[in-house]
């Protein structure tokens, strides 16, 4: 794949995306979303930039009105003239890899901008690979000068959750009586929320949601740095969101001033590092199984149940390490 | 942790459960689901016994009525004569690991059947791992003799798809107008799906959700043996349940008269072998971490920018060989 010509052009673009180029950026994200030794390639040389953005999660089910608080939060962003970049991560299929054309049409209000750059990311086979995949991506966007990162993702699940930790700030979106959400909350995805927002506040129990989130965060105190706030909000037509800005804005402010900020980002890049070593070992394994006649013979003996699964993985390990050994 | 006595006590665990004993099945599942060599034993132990029940699975967005729909199941395998247990997955933080009251106290009108067994299960840290509990769980449940295990996860984000994945038959349940839903749909989820179900029929729309995902199916032709199908309901009530649960039988007979069974399990057990193998590379790291000098500096100069992420996992898979070398 690397061959000299590629190497010059990965430099170009490596170059390019310093200086600001938005086509060079848009390359560079392709590259990172598949993967492989180009984006190692990119990433080694763009590192170097990274760690200077604030990095924004921001996550809810479906239907919240995630995309349109993101939009009027652009705005806030842009008024205080910060460079912003939005990744919408798809929850699309393991299969075809394909991204939401959705996701890509909305936030048109701000297509003329030059100062904000939004693009979708399409799932990796795995959760872990698309956590991985959204920080490399990151970095690139860092490299190209925003100043702030929102990293939009649909849902509640593990995955979600997973890719919403890759942020500095996590901000949860919800919206009045969604029952089985403030269950999930309850039961613990509080813990990863710096701010709540309620959304779609026009309509009928907003306050009560609100209320209910206040309730269970003082059942769960975070810890004495930051106090989790609670926002209802309108984002269709603008209200309440200036609050939503102002409360992350404070949020990067305390994570500085207190020291956490550094502790998080370890915390982040731990994470990521075990990540990336199960990402090899995972990629070892898929060349053993397509090459090595010993990982088909013990697939054939755990389909005749002849060995139990734990029992292969344990073989394939030392496989593998007797193979390195030769 | 595997003394003599723990050894003793697991035995009989392993002897209970395959005489039928609800008490040491539940125990048994929560070591499953807390992982480590004693679940690793059992799971060794009752491997034999796996590969004879039905895993169906069944996911949607949260509020489509995917638990109603899941209790009407029940009753119509328990009038088929059949044992039916359930897994409910939840969307749990990877923090506390605990579990949502709500889906326990759920499907209340089955709990005096001793043929129907329902557990909710808690997500573990990462999606992978969710799944591989989700199997080893599955396992359990058929040595304890049920024929029919329905595994619920809450979401149609990538996690709930991979524990969806561990099924045979995948039941996608959808709510009339899920505008976001039909879009992941089409974007590649329907690929994963089975069959479909428009729950809560009775609001307005549930005929033309029906529609579009016929239509899309149309588009996305899935393989001559089993053309996916679109079906009403109205769990609440009753309606059209039966037919569901017809239609999963009639794709079980499908996958085994077409050799399809196999093929799909042999693919599982593949996946499954992988993730496994990462398990353990992410667990060797976890140790390394807290133990090895080597790591600390890495991540130490990661955190400074000296060195980028993938190089430094690379240098931690050497460390990892040439440890074992020693």
């Amino acid at each position: 794949m690397s061959t000299g010509t590629l190497k010059f052009s990965l430099e170009n673009i490596s170059q390019d995306i310093v200086k600001g180029n938005r086509r060079s950026l848009a390359r560079a994200l392709s590259i990172v979303e598949d993967g492989g030794p180009d984006a190692v390639w990119l990433v080694r040389k763009l590192f170097p930039y990274a760690g200077r953005a604030h990095l924004i999660g921001i996550t809810g089910s479906p239907g919240v009105g995630k995309s349109t608080l993101v939009d009027a939060l652009i705005s806030e962003i842009r008024a205080d003239g910060l460079k912003v970049a939005v990744l919408a991560i798809d929850p699309s299929s393991p299969f075809t890899g394909g991204a939401i054309l959705g996701d890509r049409i909305r936030m048109q209000g701000h297509t003329l901008d030059k100062n904000v750059f939004i693009r979708s990311m399409a799932n990796r086979g795995h959760a872990g690979g698309t956590a991985l995949a959204t920080y490399d991506a990151a970095r690139m966007l860092e490299a190209a000068g925003y100043d702030v990162i929102i990293i939009e993702t649909v849902g509640v699940g593990q995955s979600e959750l997973a890719i919403a930790q890759t942020a500095d700030t996590t901000v949860l979106v919800l919206m009045p009586g969604s029952g089985d959400d403030i269950q999930a909350i309850k039961s613990g995805i509080m813990e990863i929320g710096d701010i709540f927002v309620v959304n779609k506040g026009d309509l009928p129990g907003a306050n009560k949601t609100a209320s209910e989130i206040l309730a269970s965060l003082e059942l769960n105190p975070k810890g004495a740095e930051w106090k989790p706030t609670v926002h209802v909000t309108n984002a269709e037509v603008n209200e309440g969101v200036n609050l939503v800005w102002k409360s992350i804005s404070a949020h990067k402010a305390c994570l500085e001033s207190s020291g956490q900020l550094k502790e998080r980002r370890k915390h982040k890049l731990q994470s990521e590092l075990s990540e990336l070593v199960a990402d090899i070992a995972r990629n070892n394994l898929k060349n053993s199984l397509a090459h090595s006649p010993q990982v088909q013979q013990l697939l054939n003996r755990l389909l005749d149940r002849e060995i139990d699964p734990h029992s292969a993985a344990e073989c394939v390990v030392e496989d593998i390490y007797s193979e390195k050994r030769k």
